[in-house]
């Protein structure tokens, strides 16, 4: 086992630090670590907070990291912001953060940005769960601004999903996106200490009730963080969707789905690798390339042909006759 | 060739625009139909407008279909919006914007959302482009909204990229990210009749001359495009950049890069299908995935072994002794 697993099953902080960050920088060792990682891995709860910026949800997570605290359970948090590609992950809001709880040792507190595509943001987010899920965690927050797409892929690997609204002047209900209101488990007002609170809140409620399609009917819960109310609510409501979860087979069904994913993921990368390590040795490609640009070929049928000539997938000798 | 080629290739609009519907929402038929128009792809000049909502890219792109009109030349344009992902593709302005130009039948407009992730978006853009070049389009727009990581994906498409910002405040040059500063060919300044032009404009300027790298200067323009002001200015600089970019190899180096990317896709599409389909057949996928829930096997292992049961990329019989 690598010294670093030892170091972070050992509750080295560090040593976690230090594996995001090979996750994050998709350091070749990464794969070697994250495989002896996953057999401690599967205990942790994850809880996606989503909503737009300004909405409060940094102070939200701080209210209930206490919340938590106050249950006696461990917390990871990992901050996503894919609106800062180039920002290495550092966020202002997060370093002031981390000082505050610096000195407790029983949360972990991590932002991330994107360096290479989303799609590898989404990825590197799974990744920095499974190294805090290993490191002992009983609940990882995964907090993203906005209300994007990109957002909507990374909430999907939450077990509960919160989505932060504001009563903003009324209208705030006619922008909640259609997928966005399909991804909540809970829905927060946070802010709720302004004009057009009560509104937003039946305007939901109303929306919700249209849909009856049976399962969890997502509470609509009123905080004002900058205060601390209501936050007791919310983590009343997470403990109960995550029995419901848990007692209605969701969550084992989600968890399969997540392996999945995970599984599908490695075997494609895997296949990736190798046709092109092949595809190196064998295949001029730039000459075939530029046949494309020159429209003397398709893209389409130089792919079938290239894997063709590697022969993938050939039958065993003999075995076709 | 399939009718709707046909179609498209003399000129159809509804042709066309049945096509990118069938790119929009993946169609099986998709690849067969652009394999068949590739040969007619090639010839359009590609460029990328991108700037944050409210900078008011529409209008300048607006402008910009007026110049273009006057040179004579046919233009599409694809609006991108990635923070829409459930629109189904539909903006309220690009609506109105549409029946402006209804009647000139030199343009072609369409709106883009993502219907599934990021990466769907940025494939079935450059491949709406592929529509657009084969239908006769001299000049191809791709106005992005915002200025992400999505944004930067989808503008990397384009032979030229302009970024538009506006006079805000002062600080709007400490806003923009580094990112967004590399992908510029051409800085607009819009709104330039507010205050706050000039020392934005200096800023940026500024910046521009720090980094000594040679090449292209991107230069830094003014519009105000509610006025049709300055629109001249950026015509001529987007025509200075063509000239630059062919005269310097650069345009035919990312193409050939563009075209390296397509086949890569294609490839790894082929592959992920077959081993999918085999994998199908020969495997127990669920059961699999299920030891991997339990934590009997980790997904980077069985990844290995389902590959390998599947004997890819298995020497030739004989060959090797």
């Amino acid at each position: 086992m690598h010294q670093l697993v030892t170091d972070l099953l050992n509750g080295n902080r560090r040593a976690a630090a230090r594996m995001i960050s090979h996750v994050e920088n998709d350091d070749l060792i990464k794969r070697e670590l994250l495989k002896e990682l996953y057999p401690h891995t599967g205990k942790a709860y994850l809880i996606g907070i989503t909503g737009a910026p300004g909405s409060g949800k940094s102070s939200l997570v701080d209210c209930l990291l206490q919340e938590m605290r106050n249950d006696g359970l461990k917390i990871g948090v990992i901050a996503v912001d894919p609106t800062s590609p180039f920002s290495g992950g550092a966020i202002l809001g997060d370093r002031i953060r981390m000082q505050d709880h610096a000195l407790d040792h029983n949360i972990f507190i991590r932002s991330m940005g994107t360096r290479g595509s989303l799609g590898g943001l989404s990825r590197s987010t799974r990744e920095a769960i499974q190294v805090l899920d290993a490191f002992g965690k009983d609940i990882i927050l995964i907090e993203t601004v906005g209300v994007g797409q990109s957002e909507v892929d990374i909430v999907k690997t939450a077990d509960t999903t919160v989505v932060v609204l504001t009563p903003a002047g009324g209208d705030s209900v006619q922008t909640i996106k259609a997928g966005i209101m399909e991804i909540a488990d809970i829905f927060v007002i946070n802010k709720a200490d302004l004009p057009g609170t009560e509104r937003t809140t039946t305007e939901i409620n109303v929306m919700l009730d249209m849909k009856k399609e049976g399962g969890w009917r997502p509470p609509v819960v009123q905080t004002v963080s900058v205060q601390n109310k209501g936050i007791n609510y919310l983590w009343e409501s997470l403990q109960e969707h995550r029995i419901y979860m848990q007692e209605s087979g969701t969550l084992e069904n989600i968890r399969l789905e997540r392996v999945k994913r995970e599984l599908t993921d490695q075997v494609e990368f895997l296949l990736k690798n190798s046709v092109w390590n092949q595809v190196k040795e064998e295949i001029k490609l730039d000459r075939l390339v530029e046949e494309i640009a020159r429209r003397e070929k398709d893209p389409y049928s130089a792919a079938s042909e290239l894997l063709d000539k590697l022969n993938i997938f050939e039958q065993k000798a003999g075995e076709d006759g």
